[in-house]
This record gives C-alpha cells, structure tokens and sequence, in this order.
C-alpha cells in the first residue's frame, strides 16, 4: 500500500528542516504589478491569481514541504476558478511539494461521499489526472462522524490525510468553541477527532494518525493542554504571522520531542513583498521576498523546537 | 432595493400552494436508462447528471417553488461538475423557480469573503450571467460571526438569503449537537442564528429575516421549542422522506399561523421512478413519477398545514 500521509510529511520537514507549510490564498487586489489586467472577464482574473500561485509555489518549492491551497480563493471565479485551483495541486505535486486542499467540507454521510470523491479520492476516470488530487484536506467535522468516514476510507486506502477543524484562528469562533462548562466543545471534537483517528490501519510507523487536527495557538497552556490530550494527533496549525501567533506560540502545539505539527503561514508570506524590509533587500524581484519570509519561517519554526 | 428573500419564497410557497422545496442531489449509480453513458469520461459523467438535473427541474418547476442543489454532487466532477452545477442555476432560474445553493461553507471571516463571492455575491465580472448566482445558500456557522457576515451583507444588499445549520437530519451529528448540559449546542447555534439575522435591514415585511436555519425536525418537543425561540428565523427543513421523517413530523418546523419553514426533500422525489407504486402508475415515464411525488410531497405539508 501507499506510504501513510503523515510519515510522508514528516520525511518532507526532515529532509527540508521545516516543520511549515505555506498557505496560498491570493486575492486579486493583492497581487505583484507582472499580474495586473485590465480585463474584465473571470476567465482573466483566475488566470493571474492561477499564476500568481505557481510562482509563490516555485518560489517556495525548494524550502517547505507542502503547501496548503485555499479553495475558497479560487471557487470565488466560479468553475474556471475551480479549475486553476486543480491545476495549482497538479503543479505542486510536480515541483515534489505535498499539497493540503484546505477546503473545509462537512456534511451528512450521503453527501460527504460525494464531496471525499471530488476532493481526496483517486479519480474514477480516465481523462483526470491523478496528481490532481492533494495529499489531504481540511475538513469540517462538526455534522459528525458521517462528515469525515468517507475521507477516513480513501486516507486509509491510499495513504492520503485529513485535518479536521478543532480550534479556529479566528477569535469570532471562540463564540461556539468555548461554548460548554466545564468541557468546552472543542475540546469535545478534539476528543472526536482522536477516536476518529484510532481505527485500525489509520496509524503510520511514526505513530501518528493519518487524521489530524486544525489547531490554532491561543494560551500556552490551553494549547498543551489539547496537544497532550491527543498524543496520536497530528496538527495543522493556522495563524501565524498575519493572523497574530509567532514561532513561540506555535510551540504548544508540538509535543515535548518536537515533532507532531506543521504551522501554516499564508499572507505573512505570499505577500512578503508588501514588507519594507523585504522589498527594499529584494528590490522589484518579489519572488525573492516570497522565499525570504518562508525561510525565515522555517528558520524560526525549527529554532524554536531545537 | 431587490425584494426580501423570505417575502419572495413565501409569495411563490403561496402562490404554488406548496411549502416545500426539491433537492437536487443527482449520483450517476441511480440515473433513468436515457443518461447512461459507458464514456469513462469526466466530463460525460457530469453530462449526464447536468441533464438528469435540468429534466427533473423542468418536471418539478410548475409545482414547486425552489429547488436546493446540493454542491458536492458537483464537485465530485471537478471543474465540470462545478459548471454544471452553475447551469443548473441558470436553468432553474430560466424555469421561474428560486435557487437554494447547498453549499455548507463555513471558514474564517478572511476566507468567507472570498466563499461569499463565489456563491451569493452578484458577479463582479462582465462575462458571467448574473441568473447564475443562487437566490440563498446553506451555511456553516461553527466558525463564527465570520464566517456568515459576507454572505449576510450580500444579502441585505440584494435581496439573497442563508440558511445557516443549526440541527442536521443525520443522526449522527447529535454527537456534537447535542453537545452541553443543560444547554445544547444546537440551541447556542439556533441563538447566534438569531442574533446574526436581528440587524438593521434584514427583516423583511412578511417578518422573517434573511438569516435562516437549517433544522430537521428530531422530535416533536425540542423543535417545537426550537421554532418558539426564534418565531423571525425561516427553517430550512431537511430530512424528509429517504431520510424518514414525514410531513407530520416536519409540521412542528412551522409556527402555529403555518408558515415560517420549507421542506426539502431530495431522494424520494428524485429518484420516484424507483418505486414499485409510481412506475406501475406513470410507466416507463419517468418524468411523470418524478413529478408525482413532488406534488404528493406538497400536498401531505399544505394538507398538514391546513
């Protein structure tokens, strides 16, 4: 069978020292001047951000094990966005990064089996390539364990991996996530998430879970809290730079040997250009800005943990 | 402005004397003969379940005042699927009925904005058909305010609406729902939902606001006291029929005047023809099965509601 998801990953931050992935999540107003267009047709405009990413992806390629492609930045062109955000997983899978759709899906079993066939099953025809498909997506697990068995299957059968939301960056989602006393409901999921992710064949040789958790760092000691609760777990961990947690913060979220997450940095590096700092080493060549900041991210990720 | 999106579904419940809406949740495993294909092709698989969609549309349009189509048995074609997902749009729009677009986004307020360009916002492009954008879209709401005030701020702006989850058919989401003691999570959902749907402009004059829910009906009881905590929120019933309840138990979902809820259903009005009693009585018509079991459904809710 396919080598499990997670002992992958983990080959890929050893082999790169970088236990980081970067998150592409272009918007058009945001973009580097070469991308620029007058047009007014959606076709145009999911061209550029579709080029936009293959650049920060060949930048990126040689310093990060994976990238994490935001889906919602694409479906916002509709089917020919849809089609770019295919064709980015294809073009980073082929510069040897691993990708994770972050899609967020969640919905009943009947129709998360539809949603696992569109965006982590090997495609049932002959015309799709497989490279298409990431290596494993975010998903929503909160309609159940029918949201995300569907998911579990394929993961298992083909060594792919998923990353079900437990703790949001967004400080708006502590509004349902601290909800309960004396248990919170994230904590709740996260309990979820580590029965879920306790089947047979679902663990790898490095004793991690091919399903994983979204956890963003808020307390150190909240955060220590749910990492040791779910030793098996492994976690995704959104909100650093742009959204406020540093390399400190993000610690709590690996166990005590170092290993067991990988922190996601979207804006804070596909824009690295905006920084002064940055431009004004790098000049005009944003390219060198975008692979600056995810180097230093990785550099601060790995001191961190050393 | 464009007209309330509740005023306008209540004027075509009422004006089809039928409170109900159809699922449009086509699997290639289950199509009449007349779209069989053995091109193992992605693009003739999404083919075949656009036309199965586009027929069944054309056949429930005279009885029914919404369809809800259900994204992920789109995407499970990729791209292709997605275009067709959006035709169908069009096509139903074209046919005089009001789109439920059954997305269940639900991420970050930064990423929501980009989900809610895609599918609620008016296009921002010349070259796409603004009959393309669906009238209301299903929601997840467990990331926040975020994650649904993009959507809600269109909506307001032009005349759109949300259903946003708040208690899912399946059994199996009760796991989460039904999280908490002695307040359940899904009573903090139905709470926020409230709240988010009480701003300045989203009443509308019938009195609902175009923040709804998705609540299927458990029982009697606890939806009763669901529907009594928000008498402004408009339900979304989900869960009739394959899914087992009937239109006794989808009744509590209404307030006491009978209004202020539709229901869906999907499969058993779908796929009619597969039952023994219809295909005895329409024939090889499959249309004709199809139609009669949109038209029972609305029946058994006018005559329960009555």
């Amino acid at each position: 069978m396919t080598e499990h998801f997670i002992d992958r990953l983990l080959a890929a931050i050893e082999a790169k020292h970088a236990p980081v992935c970067v998150g592409i999540d272009p918007v058009a107003e945001r973009l580097p001047e070469e991308f620029a267009t007058r047009a007014n047709s959606v076709r145009a405009a999911a061209d550029r951000v579709e080029a936009f990413g293959r650049s920060v992806i060949d930048s990126v390629a040689p310093l990060v094990p994976a990238v994490k492609i935001n889906s919602a930045f694409f479906e916002a062109f509709y089917e020919f966005g849809v089609a770019a955000f295919y064709r980015l997983i294809e073009h980073a899978h082929e510069r040897g990064l691993l990708v994770i759709a972050d899609v967020k899906r969640g919905d009943i079993g009947s129709t998360a089996r539809l949603y696992a066939q569109g965006h982590l099953a090997p495609p049932a025809f002959a015309d799709v390539a497989p490279q298409r498909i990431p290596d494993a997506v975010t998903l929503a697990g909160y309609l159940g364990a029918g949201a995300v068995r569907p998911f579990i299957e394929i993961a298992r059968a083909t060594g792919r991996g998923l990353f079900v939301l437990v703790r949001p960056s967004d400080p708006g989602a502590d509004r349902t996530h601290e909800f309960g006393e004396p248990r919170r409901f994230y904590q709740h999921m996260a309990d979820l998430v580590r029965e879920w992710g306790a089947g047979d064949g679902l663990i790898g040789a490095r004793g991690f879970s091919c399903v994983g958790a979204v956890v963003a760092p808020k307390d150190a000691h909240s955060t220590r809290a749910l990492r040791d609760l779910a030793p098996q777990t492994f976690l995704l961990v959104p909100g650093f730079g742009a959204q406020g947690a540093d390399a400190e913060a993000c610690r709590a979220c690996f166990r005590a040997d170092g290993v067991g997450a990988i922190v996601n940095a979207s804006r804070s590096v596909i824009y690295a250009f905006e920084r002064a700092d940055l431009s004004q080493r790098c000049g005009a060549d944003w390219r060198a800005c975008v692979a600056h900041a995810a180097r230093e991210l990785a550099a601060e990720m790995a001191d961190v943990l050393a």
